[in-house]
């Protein structure tokens, strides 16, 4: 196997930005199980970076793979990691093209509303992974989907939820045709109250909540009851009890 | 006022030890929000460092505490800080003696075995206080209460809050007089089933699900229904369902 060049450590170090990423229409998968779930997926991997140790523990697994794989060590590895040790491996993807429009036929669309924190999308990402939705609208200026915390956080989830990009040009197919909900702070209580075949469903940015025009056209403003003290729920807390409650009622 | 000294620095960056939290029963609060939070509760605070951008933007809040405070620059801050940046001001805070055992009264009591995370821990501490509970049971080697990553992802919860530990010498407690319910990935759909009253509620560790006595002496075990391909639901994440569940039933 080949060793990995210097030139192949600077592009995949070089795709730690946005700029580059989107440039390149690529991005990086790091970890043994989430690189060994998207090779065994339809996603396209371009190469992977592995260390010796990665190979032997995974040899029967990668035998049928024809793709190319580079060798590191593992302060190598590290190094062009995003995150701070990474001891097995590494894989270079090739980005999907974001779906034009949601599925017309899916009971609830789950869109979010400039989700900026990484570690919240990657956990709504699972979340909808979870609770069955192979879709989520990203409105407004959330944080980009291929954004290394957001792949790690997703748990390989990343593979088979897809996002659809809405802008304020197109954003009446949220509530043509659909109730329009939205969770705020000052909503009705959501618990005793069904969520509706045909919803969609606005989760709002971590710090100020639904965007102004989401806000106007909402058929129903719906929250989570507090009982004790806490300020806030975390935006992915708020996305777990209510996915939970449309499935559960 | 006085400027912070190099000792007091020391001071506070030896804190990011467990060993000395422990010896000296004393834990650190970062955060403009939360320092101000913990000043206006019944915790005692030692003494506090700020900036002098901190003292003007929170001069009204400050001038009728009775609290030693030191001035140091922002870079200074950040330095001493656990966190990456601090341009605020922290507070180094007594610890309180953990509760000895669970308020009979409570009609739910919720239970960790062993949640080793501390983003975790401080995610699950905020959402006990969202719905109304003081106590949480760490069972086993679940993350000190203390450390700075709980502190600061509890969001000021902490204060209201308190931990009880429990050991294998006094776990039967668990489920003596109470409904032991535990969550796993192999239980009964936790949908359509109302939690009862006097229950306690266990999250398990992240890798290793529920401890063995606990699970042998369970009255019921509990899922949450998966309906898409994740393999599975963080913790912070179940027991927010979960409890969002227990409120809503």
């Amino acid at each position: 196997m080949e060793v990995l060049s210097q030139a192949k450590a600077k592009q995949i170090r070089l795709l730690q930005q946005k700029k580059i990423r989107q440039q390149e229409g690529l991005f990086v998968v790091e970890g043994a199980k989430s690189v060994l779930e998207t090779l065994a997926s339809n996603w396209k991997v371009e190469w992977a970076v592995g260390t010796s140790r990665f190979f032997q523990l995974n040899e029967k697994e990668l035998e049928h793979k024809s793709l190319t794989w580079f060798e590191t060590d593992e302060k190598t590895l590290s190094q062009i990691s995003y995150f701070e040790t990474n001891e097995t491996c590494l894989a270079l993807v090739k980005q999907k093209q974001p779906l034009q429009k949601p599925d017309e036929n899916a009971t609830l669309w789950l869109a979010l509303d400039g989700i900026s924190d990484p570690g919240n999308l990657g956990s709504i990402i699972r979340l909808a992974d979870w609770f069955g939705l192979n879709e989520i609208i990203c409105h407004g200026p959330v944080v980009e989907w291929y954004n290394p915390k957001v792949i790690a956080g997703s748990m390989g989830s990343f593979l088979r939820v897809q996002p659809i990009i809405s802008t304020e040009k197109n954003i009446e197919i949220l509530w043509k045709n659909r109730t329009l909900l939205v969770a705020t702070m000052e909503g009705d209580s959501v618990f005793g109250f069904p969520i509706p075949k045909n919803t969609c469903l606005v989760i709002g940015n971590e710090s100020h909540g639904i965007s102004a025009s989401l806000l106007a056209n909402a058929h129903r403003k719906i929250s989570i009851p507090r009982f004790g003290a806490a300020e806030s729920l975390n935006a992915a807390m708020a996305t777990a009890i209510l996915l939970s409650h449309w499935r559960s009622t």
